[in-house]
């Protein structure tokens, strides 16, 4: 984990797409000390990128973690997918979710690109399997999905597809480690994999409450990040809820809990309409909480939290907060 | 807020119910500076509280808050809820989530205690008016519903029924603030209120990604305190997702997902049935996963963990770390 085999295997890296997330990996890359290649075709991305990379820096610089200038990566962009591809070990594919387009994407990576490099989708909802199909070699295709901050959120989703090869994800899991990551190896494939399906059943909810006027997106916020939110930072639901069962642990809070999880609380048997009515409301709550606030603005607020309760769990020596002890490990090595 | 009439108002509550919420109200009413009457039927109660004490003391010695000896509300444990509730202002119900017992306590209370006491139960599940139907009084009845450690998370949602008076909404509030806590006022009765909806969403959707054996109790605990638990305790849902948004905001953030929310991602159409099975395998894995400590350790390191993020966001002048900020206020005034 910390010995380098990895970096030492993963010279060039490649992205390809550069939205948020794509500019989230090149980042994490860069700072980490890998050259990137970088594709995109739309007139902004070098702004995001440059964004991005400042926002990465500023965290890292509160996490004591700012590599010397001579030990970040080399960002050059490129003007094909092919070009951009070539001499790369590992390839970042980070396009919108639209399956024609992640399909056409990853069929011109495949054609361009060496082929022992592995292929990693960030893609949040599509079985790799799928993403796969058109592919001459989809042995070295995964998905390897990240959360938004790439260059600070530790989590990656690690999940290969029926003919992914044992030794690419092998090889990609060892990557993410040595990027301070914590890659959690997902065994099945499933739609939207762990993390966004407990996301979207809490989004669907949390429409419902807007929808029937109980709550408005800031109450809900505060609901979260004022309650089990920071719980949720440390422990997740199931050690929590360990913890809720007292001496009896776990067995006596679903025993508990059984019971109500039949009761009508909640309006999940169906999908809110999303009426232009709807998102109407969303859009002008969501303006009254935060719009007083530029996005580059609220980037930076989140950033300056997540680092500082990353920094207090590093002291802890628990949870999140150890991927930062690896990542200063590697900077100091 | 920090002017202390709340204080003024309040100089004895009185707590019915000793399990770990009631106690955690009892911890936090105590290290405020209010003298606390008790009462529970079970043989344990007096350690529970006492246990629940320490714990408390030492995460607010953590904080920098630890209150003199002298300052510490007196804990006075009664026979009988009479005696309980009989000289104090406000009351704390905190009796298990069963209709009729929660209909008989609050009856008793209601009897025995003087006209202008609030009575505010922590029910996580009941409408207030629903609490309220036996009372000779229930304008001074609400719903205050607090989140485990309720010494520690400074939510508590505040919900009046029908009947409820405003003045002691009011009141109520003006007590939470004064003892470093979020009041989130509920603007509409449903059952369980805001902040569980969204936990039970995600429960649901949890276990039945166990019971289909795509992860581990363990696993889904990592997807959530790698990546997006940290988000959350600082941001919200609807925050966090504007800044995913980009310049377009709020309104393209919910464009781009809309067409997902279709999709047949999730089972939450139905209700997993919780078979003996299924417990047994959550038990076990639970116990794999945390077994090897005890209760009181983990709510120790869930403390030291939430103590030490609370700090964190203290000196960012951000969110929950500004209720420390006010807890400080009073504790040095």
């Amino acid at each position: 984990m910390a010995d380098g085999t990895a970096e030492a295997q993963v010279k060039c890296a490649a992205a390809v797409g550069c939205g948020v997330i794509g500019a989230g990996w090149i980042a994490r890359l860069r700072l980490s000390g890998i050259h990137v290649c970088a594709y995109d075709p739309a007139a902004t991305a070098l702004d995001v990128i440059t964004e991005v990379h400042d926002n990465a820096l500023r965290a890292w610089r509160q996490l004591d973690l700012e590599p010397a200038a001579e030990r970040i990566g080399s960002l050059t962009m490129c003007s094909s997918i092919e070009a951009t591809v070539a001499n790369a070990d590992f390839i970042v594919e980070s396009v919108p979710e639209r399956l024609e387009l992640k399909h056409s994407t990853l069929l011109a990576i495949d054609a361009a690109s060496i082929p022992t490099a592995i292929i990693a989708s960030s893609t949040s909802g599509f079985k790799p399997s799928v993403l796969a199909e058109p592919l001459t070699h989809p042995g070295r295709l995964l998905v390897g999905h990240p959360f938004n901050p790439v260059y600070l959120l530790p989590l990656v989703e690690v999940v290969g597809g029926a003919d992914t090869r044992e030794d690419v994800i092998e090889r990609a899991i060892e990557l993410y480690r040595s990027l301070g990551m914590h890659p959690l190896r997902v065994r099945a494939e499933i739609d939207a994999h762990i993390a966004d399906r407990l996301l979207e059943a809490v989004w669907r909810e949390a429409l419902w409450l807007v929808n029937d006027g109980i709550a408005t997106t800031e109450e809900i916020d505060d609901a979260i990040r004022y309650g089990f939110g920071l719980r949720w930072a440390q422990m997740g639901l199931f050690e929590t809820y360990r913890i809720a069962g007292g001496l009896g642990g776990m067995r006596h809070f679903i025993e508990q809990f059984g019971e109500c999880l039949s009761w009508p609380w909640t309006k999940l048997m169906d999908v809110p309409e999303l009426t232009d009515e709807l998102i109407d409301t969303i859009a002008k709550q969501s303006d009254e909480q935060s719009g007083h606030l530029d996005v580059r603005e609220l980037e930076r607020i989140r950033d300056h939290n997540v680092a500082a309760m990353l920094l207090a769990l590093e002291r802890n020596d628990w949870g999140a907060g150890r991927t930062v002890a690896e990542m200063r490990r590697r900077s100091r090595s």
